[in-house]
């Protein structure tokens, strides 16, 4: 069996010296790299300088640091290789720095929409094309300088990793993630659903920062179908998704 | 001797699941603290979780995440114990995220700075005001949603760390640190010499990020007379640091 496997946190450069990080310490991703036996499994692992890395003879690991390195390197594996499943852990960044401006970039470029404008109100439309103007203009990325009280960042969104999976490869099983933060288990199943939806994901891990832990994680496998099982360790999780993969897979 | 030592790179919450980090290896703050045999210093070294680690008996490790945490942590060490000499080699961030705004959200705030304006263009007061009730309103940390092509972060303006030290502890000898990206040496000194005027430091360890590698490290360290010596490893810039700190003390 080949699986793909990614874990860890994306950084999303600001400038030379400051990122924007995206937080996992990639623990769940080790335990389910190692609920695959080494004779079982061939496992290419992507993920972060600074999360935690599975051993074993069977495990290759590559590394990428920002959104645009794990596209490319997911890019050239999914088309390379063929995968059984996909298991897709890691916190991707949604959103990369476009451009800062200090208060007195900012006071400019805002006179400079006000003075442009007809109405005595912006619209939406004209909001958009003074981002996209600013975007224009030459940054230095060198180091921001601190001679501000406030910093504006504007950041862009990043293209939805996960829906490049099935893209590069139908035939794989698609298993991604969904972390969110202090929610009802309705909204989680809800956003979970439409991230299969979105996506083709074949099963979605759900689960909800409050209730994770260090060992402790409480986390629902959830199916195309609706269909939930639930697990409550990282070891449990590890265990669950590489069941449902095999009996999926019919392996 | 006791020392206090500072390293790493600290790391601004933006919410739950992402941060501002700023880089450091803290490879040099580690060579920094070998430097002084265990028999001959007491050293508190104060870091952060992502970086390097020394190790040895006289060596007590503080971890810190964000520049609040680093000012209570400094205060109380610096008001507990008397230290022959600081070095403060982390990265600090000089900036923390105040609030997060969708474009909906810019565009009904910016609006709403339009209108109350009598004037046709923005003065840089107006502006402050506005980016200072932004801050006021409630906004929820637990993870910024993704629903929206641009995000806007208002981030401001962290009180100096470096000032504090001489604040706290004025008979201490201060080493400082200055990195600053791809600039002229005459630059590199005229910010390095604002900085020991502004925070009565002793000596400024003034550093290029291109000049900075794994080992190769090409240092300067400035004195408040403008006089300097330089060094081009990590282990030469932390001889030197040492000896410099030793002849100044007369210990």
């Amino acid at each position: 069996m080949r699986i793909l496997i990614t874990a860890g946190g994306t950084s999303e450069k600001i400038d030379d010296v400051r990122s924007i990080t995206n937080h996992s310490s990639g623990r769940l991703g080790v335990a389910i790299a190692n609920a695959f036996t080494s004779n079982f499994a061939t496992i290419d692992y992507v993920t972060t300088k600074n999360a935690q890395k599975p051993e074993g003879e069977n495990i290759t690991l590559h590394f990428i640091s920002d959104t645009k390195d794990l596209a490319e390197t997911l890019t050239h594996l999914l088309t390379t290789n063929r995968y059984d499943a996909v298991i897709h852990s890691m916190a991707v960044s949604d959103f990369t720095p476009a451009t800062s401006l200090s208060e007195a970039q900012l006071q400019t470029a805002f006179n400079h929409l006000i003075t442009q404008s007809d109405a005595k109100t912006l619209s939406l439309d004209e909001l958009q094309n003074w981002l996209s103007e600013l975007k224009k203009q030459e940054i230095s990325d060198k180091k921001i300088s601190s001679d501000t009280d406030h910093l504006f960042l504007v950041l862009k969104k990043n293209p939805k990793i996960i829906h490049l999976i099935k893209k590069l490869q139908p035939s794989t099983l698609l298993v991604g993630f969904k972390l969110l933060v202090d929610v009802s288990f309705s909204e989680l199943f809800d956003v979970a659903m439409k991230s299969i939806k979105q996506n083709s994901a074949d099963f979605i891990l759900a689960n909800d920062l409050i209730e994770v832990g260090t060992t402790k994680h409480h986390g629902y496998l959830i199916a195309k179908d609706g269909s939930y099982k639930e697990a409550t360790t990282k070891n449990e999780i590890a265990d669950l998704i590489k069941t449902t993969i095999i009996t999926a897979t019919k392996f």
